[in-house]
């Protein structure tokens, strides 16, 4: 039975991709790529390669006994190797894994694991743009309070916030775009010196790599992990991304705040105990994904520091540490895009947040209106007293500032209205989303390219 | 198929302990102990205990359909109730998790099979323990380089070695016991008021506890996590000690040094390239398997910071966690056992290596010799410079030494050759390696009451 | 300068415990008391003993110049002992660090500043206990929404709240007194054998451990840091213990809800651009305390695994993790303990957050009065589609039950309005305080013996 | 006093490049160019402007008595704004950080440090690249052993480890630039719509990153936080390709390999008790440095998670997290460099460690001489037939390969000993060294430009 972590945490297609099938595929795919680059070259038969090849299907594979045999072979490129040497018929069975070293083959299965699992990615989070996009547009005049630490602060729209979510995402568009230019192909052989391929080694490298479609790198990179390290940040900060916004969400959600809530469906959101229960379950596990997801990060890291020639527990901490980042950000990457997707605005209730201080979130607009004749300072002096009246007592901001001298002397009453309206106070509201809505464009069209 | 950290990097018992199945039957657990400490204070009927009961077996349920829609409920209680309540059958329906929030099952199920959990690493480590012991006993008097910043320095024992890891190993085996006092039942209801049974919430709670055999907590613990993170973080110290007698036995074994070598199986520890190649397999094992388990601590203790009465990650963050790290740890801990328990020494090269510095690693005993006398000051600079022309020459210590005027004066050529016998300089070795045995064993006659 | 953690994310006892001056004093403290254990077995010269020991007082030496040598040197023993050298005069020159090694006088002097930061951690949190018992008395009644998943989801008192940050507060002192027990002296020479000293190595440890009031440990631990560790893993719960209780108070104090405010003082908690703003400062504070502390336990455990008798960097980098840890940690406390001692609890708010729901909130109170007539998933049925109603249409739960034939017929309108009101369904709250109190008093006791 | 870190696992530079002065500096230069810019596009007097940049001078300011107050305040750039009012004469106080909020300043002038530090970083490890660059030409055909999992695996060449961190430390070259991009203003405003600056904030914008040389972001970052952390993950990548590099230093410099050795100088690396030792002291103090600084990078992951418009404690964590980051890592590039630039490379150990397995490690090499003709499988188990004799009797592989008839009726004596000759079997080797020293050179002329 499968790990809670793919029905909770991840996606069935990123499980599937980092699956031990799929490592045993990529594991084959090796193998009849390395075998047809050294026939072209010349290194072993051209048959031995057709035969080769004809046996690196995973369908005739035991996967489980494959892995089990790995236990105790400290490896699965191991009983893999003895597996096809097996099942290749007749002489060609003498040419198998020629020249390679095991961490050839694992190396090479996990950068075509990483590269299908980056492509699901990149899927995900323009899922997550496309809707981030069309709640940037239609909420764009949208009013509702920032809020810094928690405490209301000036009044943005909702086209906004989800304008800032649309650029974070965007952003991780292109850098996992990025990563592609670390998916390199591995071929050193045991030392990395491809000693068994005399002078022909680099060809064969160059050949692999053009089959299987990863860069070739300057030389071997055995125990020098930052190409994989690089990756895996990248996804620590995707997962991170997703956890900003899966935090937004559910924040904006509570009941108290009430201006969103997640798409609802059979099964979805109860509690076993309240009836009346709706739950930001997206935004829940989206955030436990992406905690899962970080964690690994720095496990890898630290594993670079990678004995000699081949590591002594660091690079064999990749084999879970790798698989479960991708499946944890895939998983962050879903749900969060299924809550933004799903997410239902309640543009009234924003609007009736926004009033809930009576004025105090209009108190910066006050302050700039007084500023460009008090300057600042005088100015923050006098609307911070004002502030403190309106808490004091339980008057609108309007009324303390219409009735103060020092305020009602320096701005005409149409100039105080003026300043305590929300929409009049939004700056450069409109020139950001469009900007996002730009660069999301650009991605997007860099992406159908 | 489970996952490669089930073949690689956990083992078979640890894996059982923390499936989806354990899990279901941990939550059958509980939903069949509450309902019958409710029925004891008469909260339910007798016969609906009775009929629930009946039905609380995993057997009984779809684990995988359960699992599946969990994603959606966002928690695996939901459906778990649901089909349990399906299965009951008649008036009992209506009694199935009275009281309880899904919480409650979901944590008390937890601590079953951290129980169960710790337990297995406990037997793991006795049994490391016990290969430590032995070889302390065995090797005691067996003289090898003690190293420090992995430069010979002092002549120590195996024995002292060994001692010095069954000494770690031992106080793990207590810090997992002490973990015990932390294994509380969970039952607080919605918002941990056990509003629901009214006045008899907590005689509910405390015969709850009685038959899952956890401990009574002052009060539900639904947002506070130290219990868990306590686990968590003993476990992480766990995997470091584990690694620690990893890194020690492949550093032994390293072809340069060659002291000891983990016991060789068909196909343990080969190479796909080299014939000749006996590799350190369970070593590299436990370290991957003991990163892999300290990455999972700070995702737990990060996410100890809970939201009110219910947490929005952090806690379904530790559903994955958890298992992974007691997966991960079990991992290192047996394959830790496995180097030692197999281990190959080698005296007579421990011997050589003891020799191949010419007496250098004698010289903090020639200098104490001599300090004595000259103070250590003085007898630090005189043998330094002696060190030095052993270092630029070919000879022993032991020539330069007897040559040394400035040591030859005050120490006679009996007393030089002594304090060059490593056997003769061993200090309190003897009896440190008795105050290693004395703790273990008192650890496990504890064990055994 | 000292750095900005120091005044931003510490306090000032915690930074002064873990300066460079504090863990001179502690080698010094180490020196002096190993002169005079060795002096007792006749080791050294009592003359010499007392020479040294008048020489072991930080003011004597040069700080700053000493941490610069130990840069070069590798380790800041190394200077120490020469400058000590120097210092001492005449003969006791000759017996100074007699038998001892580098790690022997860093570990014993970091053992003492953490046992110094320990108690400094427990001062800091028997305060916040204090305020939480305060709050838990006083707030017993006071009626306010629990919230799980940020919904709310029944009612609860703030008096419960305080209480569990209480017993969570209450149990993290018990932790730490706990982790006394592994403050250990540490002295085995350069290997460990405590070779230098010939038989008297046992007994002179004993005598030191005595002086410096730590424990005797089985044998010298300079490579099996478990008990570094745990201290380490301790202070990582503390500090996600304090994160908890600070996200609450942010969480309440948010303008939507409004329930607490920190308390203000002048400079406290502004913003330079909104006069009206009054930020959690003090939570804000904590929770990134917390967090950097949380990120060094993973570098201490990944750090035990040290190579054979002395470590390549995994020891070092605890010279900076473990005073970053106390320090991060510290300061955790010491917000969270000034935001709940300053915490302004508006009793009205919370009860008129409780109203927002129009009767939501206690929709499982009444699904518990039904449930005990029509059974649990019937009655949850009922109430659900009741609660739909309220939501879609804008009347209260209590009219819509009372008009519902399916509740109407089965409870009757006094049991129906005492279904709604919040203060009758609050199950073992009372008796929740009355454990945590009790808990805290009794920790309280231990605590002044 | 400052911090230990300071000496020991960080460089004077970049300890002044994010001292509390600098961050104080980069303030003050971007309230500074804030003025200009607005003054540029008349949202403030010329003359303001002037006035305010001739105050913007960090020698002006207490950054003691700042950050004293920044701790009260919850934000340093609080202090700062008031600090700087009082200290700008007349009618130009109205206009300081006029439009902006406090993480406006802070954030920028984290930039500023941060693109220091990047520089500073990246002049370290060019520093290490010729270093490695000059090892990998001058040692180019020296032999030695290669080593997986600590074993003799195959000949390779001094050269080529060296060439290998050359490659590895050139793409730590070439990700630091590319974290260049991540370098944006941050001008947002109290809720990031720049609502103050009316229909002028995005001119400002631009001329605000022009006078700083940062980049325009598409819109304020407040808590969108992916540049910071990508830079971060950058710099964890950085840290563990060091601990990479420093830990074969460390492994080659042990006693029983003796190597390599780190150069020596007056006071470095020896031990207080042990005339002889030298330590690698610089490896060690790399592989400190390392490890603290990748646990920074989980802590500035998670604290992506922002609430809202301003964080409540994610941000805030930066403040003392990056820092320790750059430091850290500018402490492990450092003493890598030095450790490697002095490395003093012993090639008749290196040919004398070759010998040690008496052939064993040419099992490869006869293994595919033989396997031309009899097929890899066959050869295998033929060439592991004839190591377990070598590794039974005291005979060299040599020997027993011209003895055994499977062997020498394929092979004839002269391609037996030319399959067992190391310096004959080094495949690519030569071209590998090419490559990287060719990769190196680009990114040294791209450098310059």
């Amino acid at each position: 039975m499968s790990e809670p972590i793919d029905v909770l945490f991840s996606t069935p297609t990123m499980s599937a991709a980092f699956s031990l099938e799929a490592h045993v595929r990529g594991m084959l795919a090796f193998e009849a790529a390395l075998a047809s680059a050294e026939a072209s070259v010349g290194v072993i038969p051209r048959e031995a390669a057709l035969a080769i090849a004809a046996s690196c299907r995973v369908e005739l594979f035991d996967v489980a006994a494959l892995y089990h045999e790995a236990a105790r072979a400290g490896t699965p490129a191991i009983p893999l190797v003895r597996m096809l040497t097996v099942r290749v018929e007749g002489d060609a069975q003498k040419f198998v894994h020629w020249g390679a070293t095991s961490q050839d083959a694992i190396d090479s299965a996990l950068m075509l694991q990483m590269r299908e699992g980056l492509d699901l990615l990149v899927d995900g989070l323009l899922g997550l743009c496309s809707a981030c996009a069309l709640h940037a547009e239609q909420h764009r005049g949208t009013l509702m309070a920032g809020r810094t630490l928690l405490q209301q602060a000036l009044p943005i729209t909702f086209g906004l916030k989800a304008a800032r979510w649309l650029a974070l995402a965007t952003r991780q568009v292109g850098a996992l775009h990025a990563c592609r230019q670390h998916l390199a192909v591995q071929l050193g052989g045991a030392a990395g010196t491809l000693a068994s391929l005399g002078d022909k080694g680099l060809r064969v490298v160059e050949l692999l790599a053009e089959t299987l479609q990863l860069a070739v790198p300057e030389l071997p990179w055995h125990t020098e992990r930052d190409r994989v390290a690089q990756i895996a940040a990248t996804l620590g900060v995707v997962a991170g991304a997703m956890e900003k916004i899966a935090g937004d969400v559910a924040l904006l959600a509570q009941t108290e705040v009430g201006e969103v809530a997640e798409g609802s469906a059979p099964g979805k959101g109860g509690s076993s105990a309240m009836p009346q229960k709706r739950n930001p379950v997206d935004a829940t596990s989206a955030v436990a994904s992406a905690r899962l997801a970080i964690g690994m990060v720095p496990v890898i890291m630290a594993g670079m520091a990678q004995e000699h020639e081949r590591a002594v527990g660091g690079w064999q901490a990749e084999w879970a540490a790798i698989p479960s980042l991708f499946r944890y950000t895939a998983g962050a990457v879903e749900r969060v895009r299924d809550a933004v997707v799903g997410l239902q605005i309640d543009a009234d209730r924003m609007s009736a947040n926004l009033a809930i201080t009576r004025g105090l979130i209009m108190s910066e607009s006050l302050t700039m209106a007084l500023a460009t004749r008090l300057g600042r300072p005088e100015a923050y002096r006098i609307v911070q007293a004002a502030c403190q009246q309106v808490i004091e007592s339980d008057v609108e901001l309007r009324q303390v500032a219409l009735a103060d001298t020092r305020i009602n002397t320096v701005l005409s009453p149409e100039e105080i209205e003026r300043s305590l309206d929300p929409a009049s106070y939004l700056g450069s509201t409109d020139a950001f989303i469009d900007r996002a809505l730009a660069a999301y464009r650009e991605s997007e069209s860099l992406q159908e390219r």
